[in-house]
């Protein structure tokens, strides 16, 4: 198992020297899961154009998020995404929103932590808008699905 | 069931009026696991302390995170905390660690976003730091735990 | 006529002190208009549910920027804003969206810098996704409309 | 007529992707003016030494902005200004401050929307700076003059 | 000697807990110092009009610093400075300008670390603008001058 | 002697244009030295694994000072760093602590702002850590030791 990047010999923290490593396209998907009552649900989804801006505001607050990955996680790198889509489904079968959110760049280092992070402040969004009326929203499976580009290349999530 | 408090007749949405509600002490904790493989939580939480960096940095970006809460979140109201922590305890027997965060402050508005935002964001600053040598963690449970003050009062997840 | 109170007797600018001064409610309203082509207008507010995102976004925008004014404005007061609001409407009798912010406190010092702000950002955003159809747009008629509260008190712009 | 290019087919507003454009050099030239009164405007520009700070402030707070336009602005892109410059000119014939802002970089996107925020804050930091003297203020004329550089070359406002 | 008060009884870093403080009328003046070469400090402070934006540009980013102090030190409390103040007297004698801050605000912490970020800031801008001619200058002499309010009191470096 | 590169020829601050330079790897060292009292430096740097935060703090808020000092240095051109490291160091012979911070990009413009200001940042933030037990603590020496890069190439402080 190899070591963790991030902490030099003596167990420090540093941001990492990335000014060797290939310019490279890269691109990253991640996913956030919002479970909540059917009722809900219900009112952020339901076809009435009213209630339309619960989805869209999570969607900017996750857009920003991403571009302001560098500045929440310590040890990120700055960097000039090209691309951030942030999608959000809901999915009346789990009484969940589904948030899929993809970042890409050109650059010597991944955007993985841009895609968690968008995904993570859409729905922390979804939450703050929906609170008044259920406290008991869980936010859950925030993981990495895939990612491509750089020297590790194409990874996939075990399905 | 009430209506969704951030949004209007319209279903435009606004950062409520909060100048007609008492300041109260409030205080709110939330939680967030981040689970992994053996191998990445003994690199993190073995007892040398040359690893002691990683929960250091997660905890840091954490708090930063709560005092950036009403930047992040879209409607949420600018607030003077008065306390944060954030606290994670390894947890071996299932392979994840555990982040509880605790904010406070005496005002008009609730704390529980900028609880869950610190929880958060101290999961994807372990993710970031561990993600060289474990790309397939995963957070979740990210919820609330328990809230005080405020009109309605004592709140706490159901067991 | 007054004297300019940023500036002290040396001319230097500073961040006045405005701490002797009484907490009182203090609210503004300010306005925005961003003049466009009639098909750009027609693209944005035809009631098709397609097209609303591109206000949801101005107003979403806007109201971030209420929050950020401290940092914009190098001589405004850090301040917690209770209430936020944008209204965005489209006026096809001049080709036009009027944007209308509200901003509201409870402090020692007005929230006239706020409601502009959130108002020109969000006249900005909408020139931002409009921009690829249409870079003739013009903001014009930024300009305070109405305060109340604080030692000067109510305020009214002429008709 | 094109279409909106930050709204993807089902109308939702995301970041465009911008990987596959060409890295050219890219400038914006963008203007505001801010009317007042007669004695507001000498009060701001009479040569004396002691009031050249109010000109100075609303240049850095213009410029400041420019690199803070992707943050502002939701669905703006990052990118890595190689010059801002902000220039402010009274003009004693129409009592009001004519504001041209100008943008560079090196990059695959356009720098309209920085110039055009550099030229807005610094509007707005002269109305916060001279509010105490004149609330009437109107910022008026916001838009772009001229574009050089990207797919669209050169482009410049109908006189 | 008393504790560190920022680490909890297991040496974790915290956000410590103010809510229980008396909210009363806090000031803190720190200084910084600026050394350079006898022509840098000549091209900064002579008479001469042409010169004046070196310290008026120090001056705003100081202010704005301060801030954004909250933002830079991870465990200070946000809080709503009421006056920030920045002073810069060119010392002809000791080759230097000497920077003065003074911040205030009627709250629950102190604000020495606010005036202590905006004299470092007033400083490195000082030195950012001038380092094409002079990359040999020092900052040094930064401390805490006197403090005024809370548990402690008043204070003041030893002459 | 070479002019001031951040005015123009009226005296006006503005962005300085880096277009036309080359990209060129460059570096920066800057240091900073926190002096305090014997017993404050031993209360930080005891072997004893309970005070390792406080290090580990003011590095962390070192790192991400770097990546923000576009934001508080109103003319620093933003820019990607591509490495920051900082460390600190008890110098119990001074009753000090020694901190070095090192930047890198390849990019037009260089890189001694952020290492300066990172420096500042850690020195700050061990300030605030300590200053409950130690108010009269000094930051000094706070100066470039080295750069590399860039069209003037290689630059050494004079020993």
């Amino acid at each position: 198992m190899s070591r963790l990047t991030h902490l030099d010999e003596k167990g420090h923290a540093n941001m990492v020297d990335v000014s060797g490593k290939a310019v490279t396209t890269r691109e990253a998907t991640a996913q956030a899961v919002v479970k909540m009552l059917p009722e809900t649900l219900h009112m952020i989804s339901a076809g009435e154009h009213k209630k339309g801006d619960v989805l869209a505001v999570a969607r900017i607050a996750g857009i920003q998020a991403a571009k302001r990955c560098s500045d929440l996680i310590p040890l990120c790198h700055p960097l000039m995404l090209s691309k951030v889509s942030v999608e959000l489904t809901p999915k009346p079968e789990s009484d969940a929103v589904l948030i899929l959110a993809t970042c890409k760049l050109a650059g010597q280092t991944g955007v993985e932590m841009e895609a968690l992070t968008a995904a993570s402040v859409a729905a922390l969004t979804i939450y703050d808008m929906c609170k008044a009326v259920d406290k008991g929203m869980v936010i859950s499976e925030v993981k990495l699905l895939e990612k491509r580009g750089g020297k590790s290349g194409h990874w996939q999530v075990n399905p």
